[in-house]
């Protein structure tokens, strides 16, 4: 074998020199590539649209529903690249959600009735707002399947609150926030009675059955939902479906759609119509206009009954007050979409082929002139769909969602059964463009496109089913994201995005520029309340503190080691043990598990993380960092030592290793030479304008850090040399040794950045 | 509002009116976008090479080690879109996996010391091999925090088995197949007592800690692994790496890498160096040259010790019947690849700047020879390296894993410091190019690359650190994936794929077309033991059985209803609940939910899944199916009705909705209209050569069934109007135009697919 010294040479010169020969790699033309791999000309310009090259990013975020997998998924656009997947109401390793105790306890949020839900049926994610404007501070999302609301914090992508709605059973029509994040709407989906484990068999499904929407407090300095301030409508037993806040002029009132006001009870098994059939027998539905604002101040006024300890203004308090009327919609519709403007409401109903666009003055001047059909079973007053139209449109079979582009008055809106999505003039009413999707399209998503300023430029299909769109993996098939250009007047389709895990049901995008996420936590925060965790120490003061059979763990983790590298419990010992990553590298992310044990932590750069087990086995359990943290990551060990009760040592020194003088002398001097490479890198990077790239300033302030850590390794192999303790001097001259090498791994990432990026010559 | 009818046939002449007129919509130049978007032609080319045409398949399909999110997860080269995450050690909602009873069975398999484990570190994924060749049929993975192995069959992409490792600890180097599949091999990583729960202390490392390799038996026909015919080979404390199964020539032979051959025991706390300086202190480890089919002989002949219950090989009968050797490999190896012919065996050692190639011939050699340099510790005899070596060559900072070129000789090794992949020659010796990568890379990977037959044309980057490559999405960033084209001499840099979840360490990939996976189950399957499920019943079939607190439910799913749609229990039953998806459809998934009660399953056509809970909580709980899988999707529910102990109906009939015998003829009218459509859709595809289209054929059936269940709705309807009972009148009728509606939608799908596929007419 070469020298170490000579090799790592070699290994920096010849890199160079075989990157500067490879840049005349294009051996096939364009022309060969199309040929070779069947593409059009229209497929070359798809694909110039989303392509993003290494290092660039894109524009607009999506933040997507998974559906059943109960988490949120984050992608790109145009590129489409799916960024993270965010645990939400499941728990997920790779984020330490659900296994180490600051998500537990976002996750004991949720819990219903006692006992943990380990999953959740998420549908529509929202934004908060500022003046009806994507802000990108949080996003919300619901469970269908048990019903609860999650919030989000954008500035670390993570779950930091879950909330149980306390009167429903299900619900789908969530989260919808109103134009300035006071308030986060939830409806109900399938009717039940209100209070909690409370019967009532079907037979009187009229009476004691009730659908409700309910209004969630956010507090948006605390980034949470306030509960107690929170209330809900009571809603007959309409199966309530999704709603939409009023923005500008109809700001203060809400929309909710619902299907099923048949009220019809199913029991295929008894020889009865199926739901199906029963719940679309007649050909409109209800859309339920609420007055939220006014309802707040009943609420505060104390009109409200108190039910499962939660504030529900009742039917008959808020039909007396005024603030709650029902106008007739078409079919079993899905979407309810305030235009930009706030002037009107768009609904599409499933099973009619129109799209329905109402006008918010013509709904409030029937109410002011008290001018009703109707009145509902409930008595609430019913205004005739005719006077509050402003257009209809037919659009197609199976109209479900709408969404708005940055150009006034243009809309587009999904067609299911037709597999089509339609874009069509909401002020003229007519259509202006159809584009066949692949397949069956739930809902779509335009960039912003559900708020006061909706971005244009790209429009992405939700389609539910894939069929033979992708290679094919199983019975159970991806989903299907169609990313669609509408910068045009004609839409073109431009790429299939596969969805791996769960179902999406809902999209928002937001550009980029709005999001401004941290790459680290201040040393030593929880990051789950944002607060300092009390398990936080810095750099040499780990400790281990036992108190009866209770074990507390205080480490750090860096580059590569974890401190403590032994911990020692009796069998029966409960232990806790924290972890603060030291790390100030973008990046630097480690991760801790202690084998068998079921605990798994990920603790980004400057966090504080804490694990809990009985430890009530005893043996030999390797911990060690789950995360490719560095050349020697495999080495960033320890172990967990589960002693018998009452054992005592009886050997208490560890096998010595045969080092030498010759051995250490071998290791001062590769330490020389490595530090004659690093030297050479840091005279490269200093000679040219690395000042002038943020990112690089970032890396070399990480190279000194780990050069900055020698020093102490160094005191300590010249004291033990100076004792001629071979061992020690050879091995914490190799630790100084490791510290150069990822001095040098930082040093030369910043040297191949600078000269891929055109860095000029300063000296 | 306009008639139904009117409005339908609208829709389908406007339709296909706009869709001639949508040829014209490139308002933009090729030119334009590359300006806009500021992409070079060397982007535009790049792009060209990955970008996959929506309905084009991909040509490689990778799996990928999801690392501590206890996932596999699959995508598509060149396109590097992201197919599924398939559920392997961490419970995953959208798939049911340990949300239903079936894969809790198989979760169960995966319990430690009596206890659930929740998630997985996984490592190493390992195609199944006929004869050295990836064969498309199965695929293993390994969990290293708690040591584990599970088989996935890539026949229906589901985790069928994980089986615990009896002797282990924590494990890093599986799976890897020996080239038929006979044994799966998994190696130890951090050395531990082999008794389980049994204590030594660190003291004692040297005589009481082991390393080990495991030879799992695979049984192809059961596609299960035969824990009780597979065995272990006991190893020094070394820790154990990767390990890679000799074939050709070497077939028989397996090799381990291992790193910290030094044993140090670090303890940071108390002063000692961290294990990182301790473990790499020594210039080489030790590769183990193992001779399995001999070591599965002497297995077989009795002269294994059973620990914990398994085979386990010691040391000292390895040692005598010459089955286990040493060679000294440069410093920290990760990889150990044998070449595709078998008879080099390539090592890189991390902290050494060279891969070494040794021959599989000298290493036979020296075996015969009974040449050996020296033992070690435990009296294995050690081979010298400067005997076994074929070449050496410097490659750069870091070396950590190679994988083949279809080219003879050609091989990729990664450099994790210098961030860059190295093409070299392992037969002469040379590096022939280097290309730098976005940053820090772990893994390598290309086509069928660790086979005898490697594909060529793509390599994979498994890079560690993403930093600035993607739009921030907070401290935790995704990895970074790049695809590289290999075809040429100099490799170019395709496309940067974020992973959103996981952190996967290694990937395979094969040629699509090796996979066959099935699209649906034969109705009433278990799809974890791919039996015949005892809780499977046929349309009409369905039923409730009670005994004593016990609650069978044995129901169906068909868009778009659930059988039963009422199931009555009382507080404290045990309820079971088998569903059958009655579907023959591809991508026609049902999902299956009860409110609150935390049970969820993914049922695909032909499966038969069951939940089961206790209904400890009276109440009203909605079930409905969880895929959005028809237009009445939403209308697919039904209600648990958790009733009082001892309760008795007094109200024994339901509300009964107002329907008139002109609502009766109204609903007629829509049939007839409706059919009108059905016709006309029917007439175009029945004028082309549909037959010649597959995807087609499959839909027409499927509407067929659809429009053949209308028989049954149909006679009810009439029976009911002649008995005046307008209710069932009506909603019969309105089930007929249900099946109308699911047949319009599959006979629209098949049309645009004939006229998008340039169908003929035949009439």
């Amino acid at each position: 074998m070469k020298s170490m010294k000579r090799s790592w040479r070699l290994a920096l010169v010849s890199g160079a020199v075989l990157m500067a020969a490879s840049a005349g790699w294009a051996a096939e033309s364009l022309q060969d590539v199309m040929k070779r791999r069947g593409l059009s000309q229209q497929d070359l310009l798809a694909a110039s649209k989303t392509y993003v090259p290494t290092g660039k990013r894109d524009e607009f975020i999506a933040f997507s529903s998974g559906g059943q997998s109960g988490q949120i998924l984050v992608y790109g656009v145009p590129s489409m690249r799916i960024l993270k997947y965010i645990g939400v109401f499941t728990p997920e390793p790779w984020q330490g959600y659900g296994y180490d105790e600051e998500s537990k306890k976002v996750l004991a949020g949720g819990r219903i009735d006692g006992k943990d839900i380990t999953w959740g049926d998420t549908h529509h994610p929202g934004f908060s707002e500022t003046n009806g404007e994507a802000d990108g501070q949080f996003l919300f999302i619901n469970d269908k399947a048990n019903p609860r609301i999650a919030v989000i914090d954008l500035r670390d992508f993570e779950t930091k609150q879950i909330v149980v709605n306390p009167i429903m059973k299900s619900e789908h029509g969530g989260a919808f926030v109103t134009p300035n994040t006071d308030y986060i709407i939830e409806a109900v989906q399938y009717a039940a009675p209100l209070e909690n484990k409370k019967f009532y068999p079907l037979e009187e499904f009229n009476e004691k059955y009730r659908g409700a929407v309910t209004y969630w407090k956010f507090d948006r300095k605390e980034g949470l939902i306030k509960p107690e301030e929170s209330f809900s409508l009571e809603l007959p037993p309409y199966s309530q479906d999704l709603s939409d806040a009023g923005k500008g002029p109809s700001d203060g009132w809400s929309f909710t759609n619902s299907f099923c006001s048949e009220r019809y009870v199913g029991g295929i098994e008894k020889g009865r119509p199926p739901y199906e059939a029963g719940c679309s027998a007649k050909d409109t539905d209800y859309m339920h206009v609420i007055n939220w604002k006014r309802a707040a101040e009943l609420v505060k006024q104390g009109k409200a009954k108190k039910i499962n300890g939660h504030n529900v203004l009742m039917m008959e308090t808020s039909i007396k007050e005024g603030v709650l009327f029902l106008i007739p919609e078409p079919k079993s519709p899905h979407g309810v979409d305030v235009t930009p403007d706030g002037t009107k409401i768009v609904v599409a109903g499933k099973l009619d082929t129109h799209v329905s666009v109402y006008s918010f003055d013509k709904i409030m001047a029937a109410i002011k002139a008290g001018k009703f059909e109707s009145k509902d079973p409930y008595g609430i007053p019913v205004i005739s769909m005719k006077d509050t139209l402003h257009t209809q449109v037919a659009l197609g079979l199976g109209p479900l969602h709408t969404q708005f582009d940055s150009k006034n008055c243009i809309a587009y809106t999904s067609l299911y059964v037709d597999s089509q999505v339609a874009k069509w003039d909401f002020c003229e009413g007519k259509v202006l463009d159809k584009l066949s999707i692949h397949y069956n399209i739930g809902h779509l998503m335009t960039m912003e496109g559900d708020t006061t300023k909706p971005k244009g430029k790209y429009l992405v299909a939700l389609n539910k089913l894939s069929i033979d769109r992708f290679n094919p993996v199983g019975p159970l098939h991806p989903q299907n994201h169609q990313l669609i250009d509408i910068s045009n007047d004609k839409m073109q389709l431009l790429y299939d995005m596969p969805v791996p895990l769960g179902e999406p049901h809902y999209v928002v995008a937001i550009a980029a520029d709005k999001l401004k996420p941290a790459v680290r936590y201040k040393v030593g925060t929880n990051s789950r309340t944002d607060k300092p965790h009390p398990g936080m120490v810095r750099a040499g003061e780990e400790k281990i503190v036992k108190k009866g059979n209770k074990v507390e763990v205080f480490g750090t983790l860096i580059r590569s080691h974890i401190t403590p590298e032994t911990i020692e419990v009796e069998v029966g010992d409960e232990v806790t043990i924290n972890m603060t990553n030291l790390e100030r590298a973008q990046d630097e992310t480690h991760g801790f598990t202690v084998s068998t044990y079921n605990v798994h932590a990920s603790v980004e750069p400057g966090k504080t993380v804490s694990v809990k087990f009985k430890a009530d086995k005893e043996g030999v359990y390797p911990y060690y960092c789950t995360e490719f943290c560095s050349a020697l990551h495999l080495e960033m060990q320890g172990y967990l030592l589960v002693k018998p009760k009452g054992w005592k040592a009886t050997k208490t020194t560890l096998a010595a290793g045969s080092y030498s003088e010759a051995d250490y002398k071998k290791q001062v001097k590769k330490i020389a030479d490595t530090q004659a490479v690093i030297d050479s890198v840091v005279g490269y990077i200093t000679s040219v304008n690395y000042k002038d790239f943020p990112d690089v300033v970032n890396l070399v302030e990480d190279a000194t850090d780990q050069l900055g850590k020698m020093k102490d390794a160094k005191a300590k192999h010249e004291a033990a040399a100076a004792k001629k303790d071979w061992e020690q001097a050879n091995l914490w001259a190799e630790q100084v040794w490791q510290y150069q090498v990822k001095a040098a791994d930082i040093g030369l990432r910043a040297k191949t950045f600078l000269e891929q990026s055109g860095a000029k010559k300063t000296k």
